[in-house]
């Protein structure tokens, strides 16, 4: 069968765009790796997003699968490897060969952490490394762990494993930490943690586990180790485009370069809202108003070529 | 004393805004003719704003009255009447001749109902005609009432007012009314509503409440007479933009004209977010978006001039 629609991705902007587009009758797929995205492994809770003085990220995850239950909406389970478009059709490729057909597509494929590339960090993996802080930290109880990145998510993240751990370290490349007003505060009044700026990390070591990290003072290019359990890396993260090819022009961190009014990329047919592309700011309540927008801008596509 | 903002409005946009204002640590100041805009009107419940499956707009109006207390954030209840730039600091006017001054200002100012414009809607404002049906509504219960405008908001209303009145009449201007397809679908099966298209309103008419209302057909330009209790008059919003004189471009609907990236006017550190824009489509969760958008904005800007 050809859908009206297939959205890529169940975080926030691929359920506001599912919800969107169901209300104007689409037929759809939905079609993701996970359900929630980042919202899922958020390790504070959620204070800024219009209706909720304070949620959880599973608990906001638990009300968008019950609001696409409402709605008749299910997520198949699948990874994206690739998509195509012929006479007016798109061809998705899941990464277990299977292939869906639509009319248009909306791309909220989000963002994956970005990886460090120091010696040690894949060998520790699971195993010490850890992506998300909500998912691993409560390991360490009583710990001294280590947290790579001094912006939002690094100072979230020291925060929030303060609760279980005995020390943090937060290591940041710049001179300052980038974190803003609010993040900065809740740290400078924590005494377990501590930020050291300047900090280039050159590897971490262990032996079945992690057991320190080391990094170089860039101001005094001495290279210096911290016995830590964990290592949380919080740098960043990287568009999750690749699978995308031609279809779409991509700006130098990857992120699909779109048409502000419409989120329709450089292919007719083709939207794209939250994380994985250009918009300056990488925000819950902004990816779900993406989202909403995609699918109003899909709807007048679909009815303008059907 | 100069705030470092100051937010005019506090719908969903303005809510947004302050919420992330203040996580800035920005002084703040909310200056609104109400809290929650068009939501707290609201005929229906909403089931398009991502996390919930369902919710009364005056429910999430309270909502946004927690979490604006939650944030240490007050209303001061005022109308804008005016706004001027003089050495990078703005001055903002109220009709009770206060005047405030701030580093930066988002205009969220929403939108008013448009008035049809015909002999009796003025004389009958309060006395039969409504631009609320969730205020005024439950008054007409057990009457024939009329709807005028086929857009969502005309729809929205029919199906809501058909729970207490007897008969709607929906009399749309156009060839077709516009609603989306789910409006259209709970409209096409409810016996109680009835939609009459090429309808142009002509004239309403009682003594000291209405008893009629009339619209020529436009098919063949005879005049006709519904008799009628209660007029909701449903045919759109314009935005409360007259207040920005030129500190603002306007497009021809007076929506504000804004840098899509930043949301900022053309003049610097002058924002705006929500209805009052020339956003394509006006949805609580595209204006919550907008809010948190224009107030990291201003955030930069004034870290930028201060």
């Amino acid at each position: 069968m050809t859908y009206d629609l297939i959205i890529i991705g169940a975080g926030p902007a691929g359920v506001s765009a599912a919800v969107y587009a169901t209300r104007q009758k689409l037929s759809i797929l939905m079609l993701s790796k996970d359900i929630g995205g980042q919202v899922a492994k958020k390790a504070v809770d959620i204070e800024n997003y219009p209706g909720f003085e304070k949620i959880s990220g599973p608990d906001l995850v638990d009300l968008y699968k019950k609001q696409l239950k409402a709605n008749d909406l299910s997520v198949t389970l699948g990874e994206v490897v690739g998509i195509e478009k012929n006479d007016n059709i798109f061809s998705v490729k899941t990464v277990d060969d299977k292939e869906y057909k639509a009319i248009s597509v909306i791309v909220t494929s989000g963002a994956e952490s970005k990886l460090i590339h120091v010696p040690g960090e894949e060998e520790f993996a699971g195993k010490g490394v850890s992506y998300c802080s909500l998912c691993d930290g409560p390991v360490f109880k009583n710990k001294d762990v280590a947290v790579v990145g001094g912006g939002n998510n690094g100072f979230e993240t020291a925060v929030f494993l303060s609760n279980y751990v005995k020390s943090v370290k937060v290591l940041e490349y710049g001179e300052k930490a980038n974190a803003d007003a609010e993040n900065q505060e809740l740290v400078a009044k924590n005494p377990n943690i501590e930020v050291i700026t300047n900090a280039q990390v050159t590897k971490i070591e262990g032996k079945v586990f992690v057991s320190a990290i080391y990094y170089e003072d860039r101001a005094n290019k001495k290279e210096k180790k911290i016995d830590v359990s964990g290592v949380f890396v919080e740098i960043g993260y990287s568009p999750s485009t690749n699978f995308l090819g031609n279809l779409v022009d991509l700006n130098e961190k990857n992120e699909v370069i779109f048409n502000s009014e419409t989120l329709e990329t450089k292919t007719p047919g083709l939207f794209s809202a939250g994380d994985c592309n250009v918009s300056r700011y990488k925000q819950i309540v902004m990816a779900s108003g993406q989202g909403a927008l995609a699918a109003l801008s899909a709807y007048n596509y679909i009815r303008k070529v059907s």
